[in-house]
């Protein structure tokens, strides 16, 4: 009986821990796999000087799937909704700037259940846009959604959509 | 007699100019109507300096329907094939360039029989990316083709895809 006991009472903790590694899982923010054949909605560059330039100093392109797009359409984002924003160095030279390697790949997915403590958005960075190179994992409500909050009003979206 | 020679002259004259004015139109670059959903290419910031500054000052983007794709893939465009460069102005404030108003709509679309003497491609630009603002009309010879000659080795195209 002891023996039993033991062995239900370390099932158990295996199966919690199963669990909790299974809800980590269900929160990890999918790598994009197609986002470049997405919908480009716009670019920017960011040159030393600006405010941002530590963490996003480069030209960036945000990509939205067609879920995004309607977000884009109606201020609400609905539910598969996924934003790319596509970091690529930016190289200065005579009078152009041009793309050089990517530094990262952020994402935001919008599921209003499983990221209800970041305004329903799961956010993520993919460092030198590789998929397994997790730059935010569970840091996400500092790292992200923490400026996000200033954009309450557009469902936490920085971006507008444009013709 | 006289009357009825007269009016079939006349009639043969109309005739003709019609069928000028419909090879006109077939020669015609149509506009992309849905070229930003296409994929895109690649970007870039000309800025003053740069010897095509007063062309193509501005940020770019590049868009490629899914002929072009191929085009960019294998290095020869198939008929079809159609690559929108999309010229926006470039607003330098505070450390960021950002994307204002549209330039221009640069089109260079393959069809190797109707464009036979310039590389295979029609070129066509469209001011404001206003449809029925045609700025190239029949002089895509000199003012496009003229330059995309230097690259005949990628059938024509400057840009190159990227990842």
């Amino acid at each position: 009986m002891t023996h039993h006991r033991t062995t239900a009472a370390a099932l158990l903790t295996a199966g919690s821990l199963m669990a909790l590694g299974a809800m980590a899982a269900d929160n990890a923010v999918p790598y994009p796999t197609n986002y470049r054949s997405w919908q480009h909605v716009k670019s920017m560059v960011i040159e030393e000087g600006h405010p941002l330039y530590a963490s996003f100093g480069g030209i960036h392109h945000l990509y939205a799937n067609l879920e995004a797009m309607k977000g884009y359409a109606t201020g609400k984002f609905p539910d598969g909704s996924i934003i790319a924003f596509d970091l690529l160095e930016a190289m200065r030279a005579d009078g152009a700037v041009s793309e050089g390697a990517r530094k990262v790949l952020g994402v935001m997915v919008k599921d209003s259940k499983r990221f209800a403590t970041t305004g329903g958005w799961g956010f993520e960075g993919f460092g030198g846009g590789t998929a397994n190179q997790r730059v935010v994992g569970d840091k996400a409500a500092s790292a992200c959604y923490a400026c996000h909050t200033a954009q309450a009003g557009s469902d936490y979206v920085f971006s507008k959509a444009r013709d």
